[in-house]
């Protein structure tokens, strides 16, 4: 599957269904037409409700919800969670959207929307959490744009074509088997979970919203 | 669709393949059978990965992201989001594992299981959050129990089979055209959002992770 593709795609989806659609539909309809069979018969539309966090709820990126349904219907159950998580924990540590997002809207070049989006380099930024709420917010500070910006929605379409890119990138290097996780969690979550393991059920970073002790 | 039928098979699906994987199994399979065409080609396993938040990340919660994903394929584009976002809210003031869940349970009625579940009336919690690691926190906080207790376990699967059992009441009067939405945010939440509404995504209760100001 091509990456480059599915970044475009998951662009375009974006603003036809949202983020959780638009990755959705990015690799499974890269998966039709390699592949076929099974994945003719799964609607894109299966996924929608994940955008903006579930129907604006603001919890999971919606993003990061389609790209994992996707990856779970073209992995075994033994390994997609280990692919998942390589994505999860990537889009907790990159500057999003990409400079290769960047780079191919402020030259217009994602033509397979008919939306008229800002052809802009768009501020980047780091979540920290795989949350739409804090992806968000952590975005429209460092922007010093609303939400309800063109720019800020410009910015879900290319975090939802990234994120479509790097799972095809993972799903072709786990299919050629050269697939090695890189992820780990950073030392100060590490160490809250050495007393708090048992406790809690979750791997995402504490101070996003409990006091360092 | 019978929400007690799915309230056994919620049960038995997340000691299948988790909390994700049996709320969507409870629905479908229902769907599958009532209805048959569409539903036969969608895996169960297609939400697998929204276990324990996916893949243990704590995010949403898979009951949730299982059943909204089982909604959606349900009903048209114009209507699944007011059902979800019902669901969603109903999650986060509801005390679970239910009253009917528990007497279910501590009568050694969930027979679709084949695991050797505690037989008690559990805890209860209300998480007032959507996301599995403030939900299994709080009810490991009341019930002085770890997360890899076997009751925490059966929580989850009890909460699961109440989700989905939740989720076909929902669906049930949507088709009657009896559906009523009731949930509305707290006034904390409300009051917050009057300022904070443009700078974030989202109407989680603001103060699980944020002090009031």
């Amino acid at each position: 599957l091509d990456p480059e593709e599915a970044r475009l795609r998951g662009h375009a989806g974006y603003y036809m269904g949202g983020c959780a659609y638009g990755a959705f539909y990015a690799i499974i309809s890269l998966l039709r037409e390699k592949v076929g069979g099974p994945y003719n018969q799964i609607p894109f539309r299966t996924l929608s409700y994940g955008k903006a966090g579930v129907v604006g709820w603001g919890t999971l990126c919606g993003a990061l919800n389609g790209t994992a349904a996707a990856i779970t219907l073209a992995v075994p159950n033994a390994d997609y969670a280990r692919i998942i998580n390589e994505l999860v924990g990537w889009y907790t540590i990159t500057p999003l959207p990409t400079d290769a997002s960047n780079k191919i809207g402020s030259a217009g070049g994602f033509t397979q929307t008919k939306k008229d989006y800002p052809r802009a380099i768009l501020t980047q930024s780091v979540s920290k959490s795989p949350l739409c709420h804090a992806s968000v917010s952590q975005w429209c500070a460092a922007a010093h744009l609303g939400q309800g910006a063109s720019e800020r929605m410009e910015r879900c379409a290319r975090l939802t074509g990234d994120a479509a890119a790097r799972a095809v990138e993972l799903l072709n290097a786990y299919k050629r088997g050269t697939f090695a996780p890189s992820f780990a969690l950073d030392a100060e979550t590490q160490s809250c979970l050495g007393c708090h393991k048992d406790s809690q059920v979750g791997q995402m970073s504490c101070t996003s919203c409990h006091e360092p002790h």
